[in-house]
């Protein structure tokens, strides 16, 4: 890794004057074994930042945690995974404020100081019998620690925790950069279903922090594809507390863009780690598109085949089915001329100029068993090019994802429904 | 059935005037057990019409059909199963003429008054060696049988001949209207992975008839979707060769509409054949969108619902999940307003204004636990509404489409590549 910063241990607590904490309430199991309480707390105020679900049905989670962050102050945050507080109405509402002033009261915040994020299933009301007697310990529980266990609080269908910090100099200053995710399913351009929170001690304001934010998630998080599916309750939410004692960075300046720089890589990997980690899924699948005559024609052929179930599904068969792939560039709506086409898997050509190409055909099936491997599509037609993040479709998936009823029946215990 | 049309036997050989013959080449299977390659064809003069795959990459045989079409007197279509002479380049288009000319000859017919169309794997050469020698035993079996060996010769994962044919008096004057269908996979709206053949005995111009294709195609083989995958060889083609005996249909007229009807009603039972016969299908859903502002609203939250792979997992499962539902719908990029949204299933309410209905769940799910069933959505924001006929997904149709690499074995022992 040739990058003009380190990797540190941990996530969201490496940066200095974060704490973190994460209880398990029985949201997800009844017997409290997994963690689905966390937070997140800043010692010193912070300039914040997010971007959140473009779906219009959204959880009141991104409701609350939008309105809070018009004045970008947010310093605290609550999250809980195994339910989504989504499709909830004035009661989900109600409940998603009431956990933010649970915490803001003995921290000393306002309640808009505090952004809130949920994930799990959708319709069913917040088991608040549940969470509100953990409030104490959950509190009681912030720790220096480096926010392994809030990275635990916050999955669902991910097989393990996803966090990554880095640590690097801005002008002769130490600065630390953590982030963690959560996301398996429901992953999908425009935000996965997906949460995503960084820290850093530098000290950006907030405008500043929004700027950086919403270009590296163009790049990173709406980069990525499991299955077309895109969340009700989607959040990235970035808190900057100048805990490394820097002076603030300017906007535009040298140090924000090293800044936006690190920001990138951090956000990309994490995206990466989250396709990775996808619902039964074994292929890891860069597709790259190049020669395309504008942005959003790169952009139309990438999604096209990043989301095609016959394409995904060949994948997932180790099948270097080219025909598939030229198949779904076809209806795009981009514009193509398919006797310029040429696609490579893994550097070598499986189709040039539209047909098949010379590249024996077992020499393909090799690179397409591996667990990761690139797809380059080159349209010929122009200069504008995209890469996007995609995985097979495996029929494990499809089972996992057959039924929730065991949340139901969950919630019919618990006299919510 | 409540219908001003009976059934007849068969399908496109059902209709005065038209013969139809299918024999085994051996591109599907080397025995040559399965029927692969067919023909319809008219002794009279033919009026005919079609429409075709909007891909933009499109087969041989759809730019060869499309050309044919233009003077709108194809009397005679050649097809095969096995090979979808796509992304074939010259030769592709010169194999496509060349089955054109083939059987044009010996039935005196010019070459443009032939149709092709080809399905099955993409991206390899044509295995004419195994086609040329079967055209003579592919005209001298012509026969006025109903057409449904015909059928068989189309059809490539569909596991079964799809065909239907009703009689219908038009002022006096028995008619007849014949069709059959192949398509399994890569099915979505604006045309799926599918071939349909339409014959009748009606006399009807080819501008009219046009004008009618296009109408039932757009509230039929546009309605249905299995995994959202769009093919490079759809097309539909309908001959009337006016053997009943009755005069020229007028345009707008009465027995115009007439046929309009039996042709919508017949077309989109072809339509529902496909999504019920699709891979590894379990379940066939009616989703019913209604209560739009627009019309493309209605449209965008029906495909949307029909195309998401986390809504159909769940059908697969036998899960009512309405949550999904509702997701599907936030994502559609439709005007909506979540508090407004009804959602029934098999008419029992799931959702009332975007909340947890009060029907109990296991009533529910003795729904969803049918093969077929329905499903309406309210937008309950104007007038207008959309049908959709989906599947679900399963396990199944993952692994069924994970590899054709036996395609490619067999081209190589066919020299072909």
């Amino acid at each position: 890794m040739d990058l003009p910063f380190v990797r540190i241990k941990g996530g969201v607590g490496a940066p200095r004057g974060f704490r973190t904490s994460a209880v398990g309430c029985g949201i997800k199991d009844p017997e409290k074994k997994r963690l689905d309480l966390g937070l997140i707390y800043s010692k010193e105020p912070c300039s914040s930042a997010g971007t959140f679900t473009t779906n219009r049905v959204k959880a009141a989670p991104v409701k609350v945690s939008q309105n809070a962050l018009r004045r970008g102050e947010i310093r605290a945050i609550i999250a809980n995974s195994g339910n989504a507080n989504a499709c909830t109405g004035v009661q989900g509402l109600h409940d998603a404020q009431s956990m933010c002033a649970a915490v803001a009261k003995p921290l000393g915040l306002r309640r808009n100081q505090v952004g809130v994020c949920s994930t799990g299933v959708i319709g069913l009301p917040m088991p608040m019998m549940r969470i509100e007697p953990m409030y104490g310990a959950l509190i009681e529980g912030l720790n220096k620690k480096n926010g392994s266990a809030f990275a635990k609080s916050i999955i669902t269908s991910d097989t393990h925790e996803k966090e990554l910090a880095i640590s690097f100099d801005l002008d002769g200053t130490r600065v630390r950069l953590g982030g963690c995710v959560k996301g398996a399913g429901m992953i999908c351009p425009s935000m996965a279903t997906m949460l995503c929170f960084i820290t850093t001690d530098a000290n950006i304001p907030s405008a500043t922090l929004r700027k950086a934010v919403l270009e590296c998630v163009e790049e990173s998080f709406n980069r990525i594809t499991i299955d077309g599916d895109m969340s009700t309750n989607d959040t990235v939410l970035a808190l900057a507390n100048g805990a490394s004692g820097m002076t603030p960075m300017r906007r535009n300046g040298k140090r924000c863009r090293q800044f936006r720089k690190a920001l990138m890589w951090l956000m990309t990997e994490l995206a990466k780690s989250i396709v990775r980690d996808g619902e039964r899924v074994t292929k890891f699948v860069s597709v790259k598109v190049k020669g395309a005559r504008t942005y959003l024609d790169a952009k139309k052929v990438a999604e096209a085949v990043c989301k095609s179930q016959l394409v995904k599904s060949s994948w997932n068969g180790g099948d270097p089915n080219w025909g598939r792939i030229i198949h779904a560039i076809g209806y795009s709506r981009a514009s193509i001329r398919e006797e310029l086409i040429d696609i490579h898997i893994g550097g070598k050509a499986a189709c040039i100029g539209g047909l098949q190409a010379e590249t024996p055909m077992d020499d393909l099936r090799a690179i397409v068993a591996h667990p990761e491997f690139d797809i380059t599509i080159d349209l010929n037609q122009g200069r504008a090019d995209y890469i996007m993040y995609s995985s097979d479709l495996s029929p494990e998936y499809v089972d996992f994802n057959r039924s929730e009823y065991a949340y139901w029946k969950q919630a019919r215990r618990d006299g919510l429904i």
